[in-house]
């Protein structure tokens, strides 16, 4: 399992608007081929920036099914506005055995 | 509840020693009052990059108790060797409902 995050700086004064976005683009990920679970979360010493985690099954399905779907481009389209830059977006692979999202993958 | 997120960049070639030192140290993570999981994540891309995602009861379970406590200076003197500068650290709150860590929570 991939873990991607990615970190979202918005425009300033934007929160409850991007967030309202995010809330209806959400589905979109959730309708991904490979998609486990995802969180977004608010930072507390930068408050105009968000981290996103999604669980993937493999990398590909982010890297290219996901983003070479129409799911993306509404996502995209819903959030894409209050993005202040581009995101950074990084992939990370596991190395515990007690993690966070474990029941996820017992599932 | 509070997700810390740090980066963490760690000397070349050095990833197998470090991660050795991290199965040994986390027992002093999990030992922290307000503690509640954490995970260990190696990034794909910049392999030299690690991502720890601790989640605290608090904030100040991290920030005062944990820092202050010996086994911060036991965490630190296992791990911090191997560190490439100072790791970034912020926090994060949540906005979901449908988490990654939400079984941590339910339990």
């Amino acid at each position: 399992m991939i873990f991607e995050v990615a970190q979202i700086r918005i425009k300033t004064g934007q929160a409850a608007a991007f967030e309202a976005a995010y809330r209806q683009a959400q589905q979109q990920l959730a309708a991904a081929e490979g998609y486990i679970a995802h969180e977004l979360r608010r930072c507390l010493e930068q408050p105009d920036q968000y981290l996103l985690l999604v669980h993937w099954r493999r990398l590909e399905d982010h890297t290219v099914g996901f983003r070479g779907s129409p799911h993306f481009q509404e996502w995209r389209r819903l959030i894409g506005p209050f993005f202040d830059g581009p995101p950074s977006v990084v992939h990370y692979q596991s190395l515990d055995e007690h993690e966070l999202g474990a029941a996820d993958r017992a599932g």
